[in-house]
Order: C-alpha cells, then sequence, then structure tokens
C-alpha cells in the first residue's frame, strides 16, 4: 500500500463508520486539532463524526529531512467520535486491518499519554497506540476544549500517516515511504522540508512576526467583536503558528512563552464560549446524541440459583488500558476496600485477593457467604414515662414507635439508658441473600476508587481512570448483575485481542483463574514481574550483559502488559558514541526498554517487553529496532548540530531567553551567577584552583539550555553541558560543576560531591529564590511555577550533606545585592523562612521529632547544616534518662524570666544568698568552656552540670525579692543562663517544657 | 452520490490514472492552481500528474450563502496532467463516467474560457466545460506560469466540485447538497460562509491588512535572498489572500491594484525562476517526460492506390473544441488558402469548399487531379561562347550545366537573352503524383493559420487555436498519409461523442459528408445558423415572443455546437423585476442563451442551444433553468443589497477607491468632473434645467461603481446608476445622464442623446485625458492601461454626433486647471495631437480621403465637429470639376509664399498692375463674404471666385520684383489670399497640391 492508497483507505473506512469525511484546514495547524472541524465541533451535546487528513505544521520539530521520522511538516489522519460508540477502540483496530496489518502479528499496545493544549485551553485522557513499538496513533478521550468541559465526550484517534507507512512498507525513514507507484515521500518533500526548516531556524524575521502575531490577534478580537466565530478561529491558529516559528528562532522566553500562550488562551476561550452560544441559540440542530442503550436505566435481570453455601466469588471490572500508576493504586484501593466492604456486608468470607493486569481489576475470594450474617439491634425510643399512661398502657408515642420499628408493641421494653429510663425495641435485621447486597454495593465499590486523573466517557456520567467496558461478578456460578456506567455485570470476560478467542464465558467463579491463564494473561502483577525479570535476565545473559536498576522500570512495564514476552533487539553500535545518558533516556523514559551494560558500560542491545506470546516475534523486535533507530538518529542529530560549535559559544543565544520579565534574560541570570559564585567561594574558603574551575563552571553553567539536545529533552540539562564542556576540553572539575550544579535534581538525587559544583549550585539558586520573592513570586498554595521548593531542598540537601556550615541571612542579602530589582529585607526574612520551612519538611520527613525540629531551626534555620546537626543532637539528648530534669531545670530559667525586662548585667558583689552565688559560679564555669557555634552538645555539656546548682537556687533563693535591685541581679543570673542556649536552640518549643 | 462519496470517487479515479494524490494546501488559496503542486510544479520538463481537493477562498464572491451556488469558500477539484497525455479529454470524461454521470444523457460543452492570472504570471487556453449550461469544469492548457514559458505544456482539470453535486444530485442550491447520508453541506458550511462574508465585507482593518501585506512581501522577499522557494510561495499566497480580502473591503483602486498585483507578480517570477533553476541544478531529477509516439518522426506509410484520374478529395483537421471567433478566422483563411495551395501545387480542382464545426475544419473538393500539371521551364546557362569552343564543342561548362539539369547534352541550344547570347536548357518538370505534393504541402497549410492566441499542447511543438487530435486525408478512396503536429492523416474522422459510433471511416472522400450528416452533425456554418435560426423562431413562438437582436449571438452559438438542438427555458417571472440590462446580460453575455421578448418586454423564457440531439432534452432543459435561476439569484442579491441604501450614499466609498495614484481617488475624480461640468454647460449654453441636471448627474456619475451590482459586471456602469438613481426618485434627466455618460461604451454603440450627458461625458473625458497626459501615462505602443483611445474616440464622437462646436484646446487647459497636479502646454499639446489622431482614424476607417482628413485635422483638429463638416465638405468639393483648378491656384499662391517671412500688411497703393489691383480687388471681395468658422464651403465659395483673377495675377505679375517693396507688397497680398483657408483646412495636404 501507498501512502496515498493509505489515505485512501481509511476516508473509505470512516466514510463506512459514518463519519463526514472532511478537508485539511486553510491555514496552518500543529495539527488536526486545531481544525475547527475538532477544536469546535467537539463543543456541545450534538453528535459528530468525521474523519480528515490534515497536513500538520510543527516548526521545531524540523531536522531539515534529516531525522528519520520526525519532520516540521507530516500528515496526521484525524477521527473524532461524538459521542463514544461505547467500542472505539475496536473500531479503531479494525481500522488498522482495513490497512492490511494483521494485528495477530504485530504487538499493539496502548501506551497512557495525556494530553493537553494550554493554547486551546484542552485537555484529554487516553494512549499513544504503539505498534511494534512505533507511536502510530493518539487515542484521546477529549474532556475539556477551549475551557469547557465536554458534554458528552469526544473520542479522538489520531494516526501518524508516515509512521503506519513505514510499518506497512518496512521503511527505515520518511524518506523511502512510497507515495504512489512513481514517487517517494522524500521525492516529493523533502526540499520543502529542508527549506520550512531553513526559514524556521534562520531566515523568519523575529520582529515582523512580533508584529504578526499582534496584528493576528487583534482580528482575532474584532472578530469575536463581531460575532465571527471561524475568522476569529483562524487568526488564532495564525498567531498559534507565528508563535511556534518565533520558538523555532528561539526568540521565546520563559515567561514569555506564558505570556503568549495566555493571549491565545483567552482567545480560544472567548471562540468557543462564541461557538457554543451559537449552536446554543440555534438550537443545537443536529439534536442530541442518540440514547447510548443505558442498561443501567433498565431493570436488571434476576439472580438464578443463587449459591445456597459459600462460594466462589469473582468481580473483574474490565476497562481499556489503564495507566500503570492508576493500575497500582486501583489495586491499593482495593485491597482495602473489597474486604472491608464484604465486612460492612455481613458477607462471611475468606481471604480476598485483588488483582489486575492494564485492562482488568479482579477481585477473588475463595469463599463468599451465600447470605448475610443476620443482626440484632436495640433501638432506643420514647422516654419510658411518655410511652406509657399512669395505666402501663401504651400512649400513641410508643405505639408509633413500634410500628415505625416493625416491632409488635409488646414487644416493646424499658430500660435505664443514657442517663434515662427509655423504651427501646430490638430490632432483628435478617440476613439478605448476597447478590441483593453485592448488587446494591459493588457500584459504590467501583465508584469509590480515586485516581490522580479521571475521566469521563458515556452518558452514564461514571468517572475512572479509562473506560470500563465490562463488569463479570459470578459467584458460585450465579451472575451478580450489577450496573454501573452504562454497563450491566454478566459472565463474559475479555481475553487477549485477535487471540483466537477474544472472550470467554465464566461458567463459574473459581474457573476464572484458569480462563486467563490459558490465553497467557498473568492476572497477578507480582507473577508478571518475576516472569519478566526472569525472561530479561536470561536475554541479557544472552549477549553476555546484564541490566542493572531494573526494578523500576520493571514496575512499570508489567503494568503494560498483560501478557509480557521480552525480546531482544539490536541497535547500530555507532550510536554509542552519544552520551551515555542520552542512550539510556531514550531507552527507558520514551520507550520502555531496558538498556543492557556489561561492566557498566552500554551494550548495543536492548530488552523490550511485548504484550502477547512469542509469535511473530522477529517482526516485532525488528519493528522495536526500527523505532530505536529513529529515536538514537535524532539524539545525533542534535549532538552533531551541537557540537559544530563550543559550548561557550550558545551563551548569547540565552539573551534571547526571559528568564523572568523583571529578572531579564537567562544570560543575566548567568551574569548574577558568576558574581554571586565568585562572593560565595571565597566564602567558604575554596582553594585557587576551585576557584576558578567555579567561575568557569558559572560562566557555562546554563549554556547548554540553547542546544538542541537540550530544548529536546530538558531532563539532560547540565549532563548535556558536561559532555560538551569535556569535548570542548574545558577542565575535568568545570565539567564536573556545570552538570553538579542541578544536583539534587529529585528526591533521591545525589547531591553536589565537588565544591565548584556546590557552590555554583548554591549561587543559582540563592539567585533564583532571592530574585522570584523579591519580584513578589513566590510560591503560594499548590503554585510553584518556578520550583522554588526545589530549589529550596536543593540548596539545604547540598549544604547538609556535605556539612558545609553557611549562613543564609548573608547569602540572601549578598544574593539581593546582585538583582536588579530591589529586594527589601521583608523579601530576604520571607524567603529565609521559605528556606526553613523545606528544610523543616526534609527533617520530619526524616523521621525526626517534630518539638527538636522546630527547637533547633528557631534557633539556627538559617544554618541548613548547623541545623541538621543540632536536630541529630538534640533528639540524642532527649532520649537520655535525664533529659526531663535537665529540660525542667532549662525551662525554670526561662519561665521566670522571659515576661520580664531584659536586665542589666549581673553584679556579682549583689549576690547575697550562697545558692545565688554557688550558680553564679557555675554559670561562670559553664560559660569558660569553649563552645563551638550552635552545638547542642556543647551547651547541653555546659548547662548540665549546673541543674543541682539550678535546683538548689529556686529552693532556697526568692527571685523575685521586694528589693528591685536584688529582684533585678537575680533575674539577670538567670537570664544569662538561658542566653547559653542562644543560637542553639529554643528549648521551650520542646515537649514537657 | 454524496458530496464526499464524490470526493473519493475522483480520487480513486485518478488514482488509477497514476496520478499523486496531493492534499489542500495550508494557507488560503483562491484556486487548486496556486497550490504549489500545481503553481511550481508544472514548471520544467518533468512529468507530474498530480489530483487533489482544493478548498477555495474568494473573499469577493461571498453572497452570505444567499446565492444558490456561488460562495466566497467553495470546493475544486484539481488534476494536472504533464505532459499532454493525447487524449486529456476523453480521460475527463470518463471521470464524469466514474461518479455516474450519464454523458448521453446531458449537453456536455467545452465553451471557450481562457485564464490569466496576473498575480501568478500565468496564463493558459482551454474551456469551461458545461454540463447542460452550468459551468462545472475548467480545462486549461497551460502556456505560462510564473511568468516562464512551460515546455512541455500541462493539462490543467479544475472541477467545482458544487456544481457537480448538484446536478448529481438535483440539487437547487449548494445548501441542499448532501455531504454525506446524515448531513448537508448546508448544515455544515453555511454558518461559515455568513462570518467570512461578514468579515471580508465589514470587519477585517483595512490597515491592517496592509500592514499584513507589506509584512509578508518582506519576508517572500528574505525567503528568496536565502533560496527558500515554498516558504517565498507561501507568503506570496498570503499576500494575494490578503489582497482579495481587501478587495472585498472595496479598498483597492484601480491604480493600487495594479500596484499590488505588480508587487506579487514580481515576486511569483522570481519564485518560479528559483524553483526552476533548483530543479535544473539538481538535473531535474524525475526525468524527462517518456517520448510521446511522435508519429511525424516515423516514415509516412505508403499510399497504396492513389486515384488515376481526377477525383473527390477531402482534408479534415480534428481538433479540440476551437473558439468560435477562431473557427471563422479558420475558415476564412483556408478559404483563401487551399484554392492557392492547389493552383501553386499546379493541381487541377473543382470549386473549393471549406467547411467547419468547433471540432474539425474540412476542405472538400469535388474534383481533384490526380497529378500535377507538367511544366516546362527554359534555364539560363552559362555564355555561348563560354559553352563551345571554337570547334563547336562543349566545353566543361556545357557539359556540367547539361548534367546539372538533368537534360542530354544535345538538347543545348543557344539563345539571345538578357543583352547577350547564352545556353539554354529546357528542363521539363513532369506532374508528380497528387498525393505526394499534398504530403508536403498539407503541412505547411495547416501550419499556416494564424489566431488571435495560439497555443502549444504537445512535443511537436504545433501552434494552432486548440489543439489537433486527428487528421484525415482522403482523395478517392486513398489515404494522403501526411505528417503533422505529432500525428499521420488517415481516413478515421471522429463524430459525436457518446454517440453510438464515436469514430468513422471515410472510405471514400466523397462519402464524408454522408458521414456527418448521418449523425447530425451541421458541418455548414451557414446550414447551422439558419437551422438554430428556425428552431429559435418555432420555439419562440410557441410562447407567443420573439427573438430581437439575433444575429450577433447565433454566429456566436453556430460555431459552439457541431449538433444544435435549440429548447425552450423557463425563468421566475419574478426576476422581470430586474433591471431589464442585467437580465439580458445574464443571459446573452453569460450563457449565451436568447431572451425571448414580447412587444419589447422579456418574456420569462430563454431559449438556448445544445450540442446534440433532442433525446433527454428534459433534464437538459432542467438543468439550464438551475443554471439562470442561480445566475439571476445573484443579480437580484446584487440589487437587494444595493437598494437597502440611496445612490448617493455610495459616494463615500469611493473615496477609498484609487483612481491614480497621482490623480486621487475616484471620489476627487468626481470632485473635479462637477467642477468641469458646470464650466462646460456654461459655455455650451445648456439652459438651467439642463445645467442644473448635468451637475447633479456629474454629482452622482460614478457612485454605481461602488454598488455590488457594478463591481460584479462592470459592464453595466451607468447603466445600474441610471436604474438606481430612478429608484430613488432622482429626475429622469439625471438618471439619463448618469447613463449616457459613458456613451457610446464601444464602438458602434450609440452616442449621448441629452444635452447633460453628453456635457457629463465630456468632462469625465477632458479630465481623465488631461489628468493621465499630465502624470505621464498617455499610452505607449500597444499599452492603453486607461482605455484612453477609447475616452478621446467617445468624446469625438458624442461632439461630432452633435455636431456641437467646442475648442478641444480650451476644455484641456480648462481640465488642467482643475487637476491636482501640473499639467504643463506641453502635455495639452500632446493630448490634443493624441484626440485629433483618434478623430483621423476615425475619419479614415469611414473611408475618408485621407489627404482631405489631414488637410482639415491640421487646420481645426481642436474642433471634432468642425472637422468632421470640413472633411465632409472638402470631399465634396474635391469631387467637383473644376476642382484641380481651384487646387492648384490657391497652391500657387501657398507655395510663392511659404518660404517668405510673413510680409507686412498689403498696402493698397504700391500695387502697380492690373492684375494684382484685379486681384486685391477680388480678395476685398472674398474676405467681405460672412463666413461660419472653419467652413469649408464658405472658405471655397470665396475663393473660387478668385481663380481666374489669381491666374491673370501670375501670368502678368512678377512677384518676386527687383523693388523690394514691390516684392513685400505683392507677396503681402498673396499671404492674404493664403490667410483665407485659415481654421479651415491645410490645403497643401491634399493630392494634386
Amino acid at each position: 500500500m501507498t501512502f496515498q492508497d493509505v489515505i485512501l483507505a481509511l476516508q473509505q473506512y470512516w466514510n463506512t463508520q459514518g463519519c463526514v469525511l472532511w478537508q485539511p484546514y486553510h491555514t496552518e495547524v500543529g495539527a488536526g486539532t486545531m481544525n475547527p472541524a475538532t477544536s469546535l465541533r467537539v463543543l456541545g451535546p450534538e453528535p459528530w463524526h468525521v474523519a480528515y487528513v490534515e497536513p500538520s505544521i510543527r516548526p521545531t520539530d524540523g531536522r531539515y529531512g534529516e531525522n528519520p521520522n520526525r519532520w516540521q511538516h507530516f500528515y496526521q489522519f484525524q477521527v473524532i467520535l461524538k459521542p463514544d460508540p461505547g467500542d472505539p477502540q475496536e473500531i479503531y483496530l479494525q481500522s488498522l486491518v482495513a490497512l492490511g496489518i494483521d494485528p495477530a502479528k504485530h504487538d499493539i499496545r496502548f501506551v497512557e499519554d495525556n494530553w493537553a493544549s494550554p493554547a486551546l485551553g484542552a485537555w484529554g485522557l487516553g494512549w499513544e497506540v504503539w505498534l511494534d513499538g512505533q507511536e502510530i496513533t493518539q487515542f484521546t478521550y477529549f474532556q475539556q476544549a477551549g475551557g469547557m468541559a465536554l458534554e458528552p465526550v469526544s473520542v479522538e484517534i489520531t494516526y501518524g500517516l508516515e509512521r503506519i507507512l513505514m510499518v506497512l512498507q518496512d521503511a527505515d525513514t520518511f524518506l523511502d515511504i512510497r507515495w504512489n507507484q512513481r514517487l517517494t515521500y522524500g521525492q516529493l518533500q523533502l526540499q520543502g522540508e529542508r527549506e520550512y526548516c531553513g526559514y524556521n531556524f534562520n531566515t523568519a524575521n523575529v520582529e515582523r512576526l512580533r508584529s504578526l502575531f499582534g496584528e493576528y490577534e487583534a482580528e482575532a478580537g474584532s472578530c469575536l467583536q463581531a460575532g465571527l466565530v471561524l475568522p476569529a478561529h483562524d487568526y488564532v491558529l495564525k498567531c498559534s503558528h507565528v508563535f511556534n516559528v518565533l520558538d523555532s528562532r528561539g526568540a521565546v522566553g520563559v515567561a514569555d512563552r506564558a505570556a503568549l500562550f495566555g493571549r491565545m488562551r483567552d482567545l480560544s476561550r472567548r471562540i468557543s464560549e462564541a461557538y457554543f452560544r451559537q449552536r446554543q441559540e440555534a438550537g443545537f440542530p443536529w439534536g442530541a446524541p442518540e440514547g447510548q442503550a443505558d442498561h443501567a436505566a433498565e431493570p436488571l435481570p434476576l439472580v438464578s440459583a443463587p449459591p445456597a453455601k459459600p462460594a466462589p466469588f469473582v468481580l473483574e471490572i474490565g476497562t481499556e488500558e489503564l495507566p500503570a500508576g492508576d493500575l497500582d493504586s486501583a489495586l491499593d484501593q482495593l485491597r482495602s476496600a473489597a474486604p472491608a466492604m464484604l465486612d460492612d456486608l455481613r458477607l462471611g468470607h475468606s481471604s480476598v485477593r485483588v488483582l489486575g493486569t492494564p485492562r482488568r481489576l479482579a477481585i477473588l475470594v475463595d469463599e463468599l457467604a451465600p447470605r448475610q450474617q443476620e443482626q440484632a439491634a436495640v433501638i432506643k425510643g420514647p422516654p419510658a414515662d411518655r410511652a406509657f399512661d399512669a395505666q402501663g398502657k401504651p400512649t400513641a408515642a410508643a405505639i408509633g414507635f413500634a410500628k415505625g420499628k416493625g416491632v409488635p408493641l409488646e414487644a416493646l421494653q424499658a430500660c435505664e439508658m443514657d442517663g434515662g429510663r427509655y423504651v427501646v425495641a430490638e430490632v432483628r435485621q435478617p440476613g439478605r441473600p448476597a447478590h441483593e447486597v453485592l448488587q446494591e454495593a459493588l457500584p459504590g465499590l467501583i465508584g469509590s476508587l480515586r485516581f490522580e486523573m479521571s475521566m469521563r466517557w458515556n452518558a452514564s456520567g461514571a468517572v475512572f481512570s479509562r473506560p470500563i467496558r465490562w463488569l463479570a461478578a459470578v459467584h458460585g456460578d450465579s451472575i451478580i448483575p450489577f450496573a454501573y456506567a452504562g454497563l450491566v455485570a454478566g459472565r463474559r470476560t475479555r481475553l487477549m485481542r485477535f487471540a483466537a478467542d477474544e472472550t470467554a464465558e465464566i461458567r463459574a467463579a473459581a474457573e476464572y483463574p484458569a480462563i486467563l491463564a490459558k490465553t497467557g494473561i498473568v492476572l497477578d502483577p507480582d507473577a508478571r514481574r518475576q516472569t519478566i525479570r526472569d525472561q530479561i535476565e536470561k536475554l541479557a545473559a544472552r549477549v553476555g550483559g546484564e541490566v542493572p536498576e531494573m526494578e523500576g522500570l520493571l514496575a512499570e512495564v508489567a503494568n503494560l502488559v498483560e501478557r509480557p514476552t521480552a525480546l531482544l533487539g539490536d541497535f547500530d553500535p555507532a550510536f554509542l558514541k552519544l552520551p551515555r545518558e542520552v542512550l539510556v533516556a531514550v531507552m527507558r523514559k520514551h520507550q520502555r526498554y531496558f538498556p543492557v551494560e556489561k561492566g557498566g558500560r552500554l551494550l548495543p542491545h536492548f530488552i523490550a517487553v511485548r504484550n502477547g506470546g512469542s509469535e511473530h516475534l522477529d517482526s516485532v523486535t525488528r519493528g522495536n529496532e526500527h523505532v530505536l533507530r529513529a529515536r538514537f538518529s535524532d539524539a545525533a542529530y542534535f549532538v552533531r548540530r551541537d557540537r559544530e560549535q563550543r559550548l561557550e559559544s550558545y551563551l548569547p543565544r540565552l539573551a534571547t531567553m526571559t528568564f523572568q520579565e523583571r529578572l531579564g534574560s537567562v544570560l543575566d541570570k548567568v551574569g548574577r551567577v558568576e558574581r554571586l559564585t565568585a562572593i560565595l567561594a571565597k566564602h567558604l574558603g575554596l582553594d585557587a584552583a576551585a576557584m576558578a574551575a567555579a567561575a568557569r563552571a558559572a560562566h557555562l553553567s546554563k549554556a547548554d539550555l540553547a542546544t538542541n539536545m537540550v530544548v529536546e529533552m530538558t531532563s539532560l540539562q547540565g549532563e548535556v553541558g558536561r559532555q560538551y564542556a569535556l569535548a570542548d576540553g574545558e577542565p575535568e572539575a568545570v565539567a564536573e560543576a556545570i552538570f553538579e550544579h542541578y544536583l539534587p535534581r529529585n528526591a533521591g538525587d545525589r547531591t553536589a560531591a565537588s565544591l565548584p559544583g556546590l557552590v555554583v549550585g548554591l549561587a543559582d539558586r540563592l539567585d533564583s529564590l532571592m530574585g522570584l520573592f523579591a519580584a513578589g513570586l513566590q510560591p503560594t498554595g499548590a503554585r510553584d511555577p518556578f520550583a522554588l521548593r526545589r530549589a529550596a531542598i536543593g540548596l539545604v540537601q547540598n549544604l547538609v550533606e556535605r556539612n558545609v556550615r553557611f549562613d543564609l541571612r548573608r547569602g540572601l542579602r549578598q544574593a539581593a545585592e546582585g538583582l536588579p530589582i530591589e529586594a527589601p529585607e521583608t523579601a530576604q526574612a520571607d524567603c529565609l523562612v521559605f528556606i526553613t520551612g523545606r528544610q523543616s519538611a526534609l527533617l520530619l520527613a526524616d523521621g525526626h521529632r517534630y518539638d527538636v525540629v522546630e527547637a533547633v531551626l528557631a534557633a539556627q534555620g538559617h544554618d541548613p547544616a548547623g541545623a541538621a546537626a543540632g536536630v541529630e543532637a538534640l533528639e540524642r539528648w532527649a532520649r537520655s534518662e535525664d533529659w526531663a530534669a535537665t529540660l525542667q531545670s532549662f525551662a525554670r530559667c526561662v519561665r521566670i524570666t522571659r515576661s520580664q525586662p531584659s536586665s542589666a548585667s549581673l553584679n556579682a558583689a549583689m549576690l547575697i544568698e550562697p545558692a545565688e552565688k554557688q550558680l553564679a559560679a557555675a554559670l561562670q564555669q559553664a560559660e569558660a568552656k569553649p563552645r563551638a557555634a550552635g552545638s547542642v552538645d556543647d551547651f547541653l555539656n555546659a548547662f548540665r552540670p549546673m541543674v543541682p546548682t539550678v535546683s538548689r537556687f529556686f529552693e532556697d533563693v526568692l527571685v523575685m525579692a521586694e528589693d528591685p535591685a536584688v529582684r533585678a541581679n537575680r533575674l539577670a543570673l538567670l537570664q544569662r543562663i538561658v542566653a547559653l542556649a542562644g543560637g542553639v536552640a529554643d528549648l521551650s518549643k520542646m515537649e514537657g517544657f
């Protein structure tokens, strides 16, 4: 099949599915979604089935045609089904069959991929569809568009035509795709691809494009004012394209981006609203969707022959592919909710197993009672003296109560309760059959599951991680036909798609595991993980390699397949020249492949796990190899382009990236970081070599942000800088510091090992924190757009890890002095509080005592390393036997003085009582001991010997003496003792104080 | 078939024809032609077959969806075939069959329609394809694109999808077309159509659009500099779309338009050249077209059994549909060229008939000799004395000569000739067989035909009005197989398409007329005209009407059909409320229908002439009625919109129409015309009522230019103004003058009948002429962009027709005074010369004597009416018997004085001789006679009596007397005589002077 044959076949297929066949849009779009046939028609209740080709243009994806499968101009085939037809996955898979793809011969997977377009105010949940590892389609349930919730939800299916053709024609690159019998894709498209890349990356005039953006925006505004929806929409699309070209030119900074997005989003929202209003005013002329068969609305079938004695029970919730995380979460929730539900229902049961795969959640009980246990309850009625008259005859109150509770009048009894005498009735709740109560309870069980992101799909309004498509509930050999999400539970389960048997009847609950096992489905996640682990190890061994750090990815992969079969693929060893981190990121993150290593070095192999058996494994492997080659080629392309110039030469481009409007460009920031690095390096006492490395690293610290590789994979920032710096011949310490200044990149990551790395990171973070606080952009609530929490945590962790004592107050002030805007002292103080707050959270998360953390941070929060040590020490002290006495002793000194004005200095001559003289002497001894700043041990070692003296002092001496001078002198003595804890800990925060 | 089914069917059809299936373009285009898949790919030699849908946007065509078949957004299906496959019409017609159209049931016609896109620097020749009067396709042989000649030529087929669907679904409007099974075109498109109309006509911001135009243009320029062809092309398309929207907003004036077009054309040309260069540098990687079978290159077949005695001969040149004018012209040319060729060839022949239809040119000879007549020629050789030596033996010279001429040595003779004695040989040229000489001559005969516009179509490089697709040449029963245009003549002719027999063998030349007649083809144009006339009269009579002024259209229609069948159609009488001129123009000009009248009033009927028999005439009639309804609806729409406001209220819009950059807007011009009208009205002595009417008419004269109706059908300018003015209640004289000021609109049109109309027209034309001459924009060579020739001719004709004496010198000066720019006297003089030149051409075209015209215009070209009268009169005089004497007499006076300085005044006292005294007396008498200015009669009546006196004077008197005083006085006398002709005629221009 040629490229054009595929388009014809898809048009025909969707024509027979009742779709309107539509045409590509008349202005540049990044995707078929932006065609109003999607972006507007998905709004409102009217049914809408449409299919069309969309030549899509994404300037930043341009590679001059040098990448095998990523071009700035490519072809989508877009399908919208509104409302959800109930089986869109199956309809879609049949379209692949129409293209001549035999799904049985391939590994077709639905891999979680959620979609959001800030510019369109739209989002949805769904998947990438992978064919042997190649993403060939995006499949999304649209939840919102133009800022409006979609009712009903639309199914969006977006085919990547070139990707499909590569599979169909076994082509290595877009270039080789046969467009028709005579010409290839490359012959028709390559020249244009190169030219548009040239335009987008080099020729486009930034000023003119900005001016175009403004004019388009203004026209869109006029159109909206005049109620012209489509013309307005066109202009937003034009804004969007111009934005994309500006982006390609590297002319869009962070804040810039947010502002431009905001303007487009605002217009999009107004357009969507106007469109909706227009249709509404027209009375939604295309009608509401034809009523989907909502089985829930019909009477449930009768249950025939429910089990008479305890019998196995199975509930299967059949879904479209759940995201890996949601599968784990659902299983966890069910593991507690399911037994709780059974207990609540008073249904006797053996242990409950909760298992699942991406397509099913299953609750299995070996023995479930046929009925509820009976229950008796005593219910309180009216006071006895109001229930019976003087003659002991029941009053109307008693009669009403008995009737209401369904007990005979004579069964009422009087009891003493709640401090009075009341009439009570003993009500017996007989056990109802299990199927009855489960019919009522199971919908609630499913409905109680919560997910990080949930979706709606059909008219039932049910909300779940992904659509629920079937329900099976069997008790013994009897169905429990409850209703949920428009479905009624039965006994049919679905097996592997395109297998010989795609469904099966669960004749008896006990058979369920065997039914699945027979088709190779591994229902138990642990078992899946184990079999995958075994397979991987075997395959790795075959090439003499091993797969380290397998577990995290393994857990994810095990949640992506029902019937796992690992396969070993190869890639061109030439790619091993690329930075290891790049290769690993591509394999693990993009493709969920396990890299294979030997002695810490990558081998040119990878292990993937398909969903299915070992049939046609060769072609599946070849497909996966294709995909990886394309991915690696993309990386190689970037590195090659990037390496055409030195890392340092990327610096000027940072001037076009806005860090924050008032704080200037990223290049401005680099300047500040360099300055602060110099100050801190001196302050922290780096030697000359380290100081030079830090200075150079600060200079280059952000240069890699302008490289293609980092623009493409932001997670490689720092890593790429290190690699390129080394390749440029920069000293190793410099390269290392460039990398390390980002450490730790996330929770659990390591901290900077070298002092230059630590110092540059410190400077970077202090600048960010102080700058953004000064600009009034501190995090509020859940909003933390500049990731300042992460910055504060990293800052604390680095200092603590290396035990670098550092006064944040001074650091923030120095950072403030370098800013282009004023950072008042209040902002510095707020910033310090914020950082201390992060350290507090860190310490608590590590299991430290709340009171200890509070006590230490209150005194030395400005010095994270000191504070951390203090917490450790104070906790040790607090565990000691005599801690209570020590604390109490110190507390007495604090309590009596804290409401008093600070006294004049202690006058030894005025000491009268022996006990006070003794105490003064002990204080002198304590004060004389050498102490490290902030040291809890030093403080307590100094103070503890004074405890008996303090006790005696309070026994013998009246602090609040009549003579004011004497009183003041005694208070001064105690204040001196209290002062011993200064800069160490505020012990008043301690429990027992 | 639904709309989308038709697209699928066309895609499939052209897929099987080997076309690349392409996609609509990613920016707004007015037609599929602008997609680079056409506009660029047609350049260069590489073969290119492509087909695609193109949603096309033509803002000015918007009617808010109120027109049945004209929307600003519509769908084209575009096909390019490069090179010409040899039978593109047939391939195209088969595509209609693929859509389920049975061509036998319809009237399918190829109606001349040439195409040119100034913006793309492109043009081609071809047709509209009409299906029952509905234009469903444009079929064009591209000759040039981007300013480059195309080699090879591309065939462009552009389907109007909606039009085809209206036929297929018998739908009345676009709205009713079923798009798919569920939704109509209207449901999907109407809202958008309305919105875009609202945007294009009202909302679009003119200033912003102008700014966009400039930015796009600048980007296109940058792209070209960087060698980026496609990005540059995109920006030109964007320019073009913005231009179209500006045009819809009424913001583009005449000169403005030319300037913007020029800028776009320039970019287009550079883009085309860059594209061509790019492909050339790549070595035209898709190859040259596969060699078409060029039969001309092969040896011609032998002629078997040529006739032995005179026999009938027929030559048929089979073509694709010739334009009506080209058919006439070709027949005319052949009528003289064919007999001349036969005579040249010395082939005896009976009379030659030349007949033809749009698809064939035929030469028929009843008797054509089988061989040439023998010819003998005497050829001169060397001088006799050098040919024979003293012994009379032939020398080498004689031997060589004899051998060279192929005569025996002994046949040489010596003759006296050319003043010497030479050897001569009598060379007999024997008659060659007719087929031999015709084989050689017929290509030249066809190649000698010339057309107003000619085209190339295939690799033979032949040039013709339309492609020649077959050649038949039969003499007796024998083929004369000559080669031309890649074809070899045979005996097969083609008949009506889709008839039972589409071709036939001409077994003998004599059978040819009968073969055609049998299928209903009327070969003789006169006979076609007659049968159509008869049919029309019969049909008109059927509704009690008549068809006046039939002949012009009849001549055209007869040239559009081979087998004419007239049909009578009806239209809604409600349309009769529209201005008659509009209805007539639509029927006659757009549709080639004959309007039916009764007593000078239109009837709601029309007569069309189909090509074909009377089969399915009902459905053909219905189709034609559909088309007319749509056309009338369009007009009705315009009139309705226009009449929503008064004519006067259109005036402000004229401010946005540039008349000419330096001369301001059309509104500025109206102001000048009003001023000049007032001056001229006074000058020409209009009464108060006429003066008021002229003033008001001048004010409103151009208002209709801003109405929809005139924007749509420019030819109705003035006419629409009159109608709307009447409807507004303006006085009849004002309405009439608005109309008349444009008269005469073309050669043969009437002139203004009312004085207000004449005066306003005069003012308008004087302003245009003087203004544009002042701006340096006088016509040069063939270029006359402002139609100043027409203006000058109209000016002259009006003055002459009503015999209004008017001094153009004064008029031009007054016009000059009103201009915003300086009009120096040289410009005024040039302008006068230009106008006089037009009158000269007019007079000569009327058959006046060249010398008379020159003589009179030289003296009174500034007064056209006077000059015209003078020419008439002088011609009368010049025919008189004694003219020669009179002229000579006057000439003697002129000749002797013209090289002399102007003498002092005549001194009667110095007259000496009687003859001179007599002459002076005669002169006094002549001068005393009352004379009208410029009157030839008065002048000659005054002069003629002097003739004898003049004769005597020259006999008796020596003018050049020795005495200078005497001489001067005599010269003065003669100069006074010469002066009699002043302001009348310069008789020195006369023959015989």
